[in-house]
């Protein structure tokens, strides 16, 4: 009997050195920041309001806000967003935590930055609906109290241009990350911020491969040149049930952009963290529940069959990667007194 | 050339006299609380919760704040808000500011208290949209994180009801009101607070007649029991070009409620409490400036042409009924770890 349990021990102790192994990394306390953008308070000040602001939108009723609810997990828990006149895409809202660790933005990439990201959806007709961006900067420009803000944070000499609103709107998001997860702690040292089936869990999630993309402190790939992106084919395996059921094959991902065959059902590695917070789940938001959304990744990226408890066990290691949200004051947008700079649009 | 100035300086006084005779109230560092729902500190935070959450909504896109902007003037800027699916009502969105001092809710005065008036959007098909309050209190139910915020306002006994829930948005909104306003501390003392024009302005607008109905501390009535409402006809002279161009007398107030002929057009008096940030005017949201307001009203309510310098005055003081917002924090609403409470929504 004491032969058996030392060689289980030994097993465990195996298996754990494996899962070991693997480069586990805490989320920096800070996003990384591009020269010629450097983050400051008083960018971060104006990218808050504008952030918030829903008037930029042709409605005046979307706002970055709407999509990806910072009182929430970043994003909107629909399969697709909804934008002016109730109008829907075609792809489910990342999360804007910690997306300034992400190396390009959306779902295909197409964005290098958030700087540039910041700028699509408010001239996307199913988002923010705006026909051009000028015809948003004039929006802002049109209400009093902006000004002052854009002075401050890029100087007296015509700030208000819609490259310095997407520069503070960017600074802004940079802030917008979750340290000190109980994974966090666990890696820097803190044995008991993890219990036993979320290090179970933990060492699954390195042995089934799910690391192989979601690598990095960040799970969303290794650390690569801003704006290169780290793409992976989705689904990689295209022969089983799950592929049919939730429509995988449909979205042609990076290829929409590109137009390579070989980008064909690329997509970008989402982070993973706080992703217990925003389900549905995948790029087409087909799929309810983080429990399916493991078992099938596990099929159709790695071809793997997980058993109910490794699937538990994961999605319970999953849980662990919910942060610290930096606590935030509402906002108090500038009034454009006596009048509205809606106008007409209904 | 003494004497002229001596008969210049009594006339004024006079003048000054006239409008200081009207009793000028200062608004309540607090709300009135009904005896069945004291304020409280939990019922406060709940309620403050559910009024940005969005997921009660049927789209998962509208909460309360989403038409009645708690960033903004405390509605929405637009001629009429928009609700799920893009759809839109016929009234223009009041302020939540200080609706706690209304002796009636909505412009026809339908809601007795901010409690009823809580439940009303809920289930209205062109605002959040939910079939019925039970369906919208399942998905609060759903969201493990909001039980035991309902247990510290209410207790153990079943504290998860639609009553309970619009008492706490009923408490929260208690808690949003704007004292200290210029005017306000004007009254109070601070002979500064006002400067020239507002002071004339202030003295136009009671010599003119606007008293009659915005009267009282929230400029809204006189005070009158809870559930009561102030009502006035509007318009009350109809003939004048306004009535026409603005489109005045399509909407019949009260009488859509009551069906009595004598409440043909009868509209609740709205507060002028921040009246500068809540453009457009008017129950349907028709004219889009302060300026436009004033002038509008004078003619259909008093039967009376402004000069442009009145209008000037009197938009500058109410410029002044301006308050100061309670600064609050930005909430974390409950999660659904791993799945999402909006469901198949579309």
């Amino acid at each position: 009997m004491k032969r058996v349990l030392a060689v289980l021990s030994l097993c465990t102790g195996l298996a754990t050195n494996a899962a070991m192994a693997y480069e586990w990394q805490a989320l920096p306390g800070k996003a990384p920041e591009p020269a010629d953008n450097p983050t400051t308070p008083e960018k971060v000040e104006l990218g808050r309001l504008l952030y918030f602001d829903p008037r930029f939108s042709q409605t005046g009723t979307v706002s970055c806000n709407s999509c990806h609810n910072l009182m929430l997990g970043g994003d909107d828990n629909r399969p697709f967003s909804m934008g002016v006149h109730g109008k829907m895409g075609g792809r489910s809202a990342p999360s804007v935590w910690n997306a300034a660790f992400a190396s390009s933005q959306f779902w295909d990439g197409r964005a290098a930055s958030l700087e540039e990201q910041a700028k699509g959806p408010v001239v996307n007709p199913v988002e923010m609906g705006m026909s051009d961006l000028e015809k948003a900067m004039d929006r802002v420009r049109a209400i009093p109290g902006y000004e002052p803000y854009f002075v401050r944070a890029f100087g007296t000499d015509k700030p208000m241009t819609v490259d310095n609103a997407a520069k503070a709107v960017a600074a802004f998001e940079r802030t917008l990350i979750t340290p000190n997860s109980p994974y966090d702690r666990f890696v820097k040292g803190d044995k008991k911020a993890l219990n036993a089936q979320q290090q179970r869990g933990m060492k699954t999630f390195a042995e089934v491969g799910c690391t192989s993309c979601h690598s990095g402190p960040a799970f969303n790939g290794p650390a690569m040149k801003a704006g290169t992106g780290f793409f992976m084919k989705f689904p990689t395996f295209e022969n089983n049930e799950y592929v049919k059921k939730y429509d995988l094959m449909k979205d042609k991902g990076r290829f929409e952009v590109t137009k390579k065959e070989a980008d064909k059902h690329l997509f970008k590695v989402p982070t993973l963290r706080n992703v217990a917070l925003t389900a549905p789940y995948f790029h087409n938001g087909s799929v309810k529940t983080l429990d399916e959304a493991v078992r099938v990744m596990a099929k159709v990226q790695l071809n793997k069959d997980l058993s109910d408890g490794q699937v538990k066990d994961i999605v319970v290691f999953l849980n662990a990667l919910t942060g610290e949200f930096p606590q935030m004051s509402l906002p108090r947008l500038p009034a454009t007194p006596g009048w509205t700079v809606i106008g007409d649009q209904k």
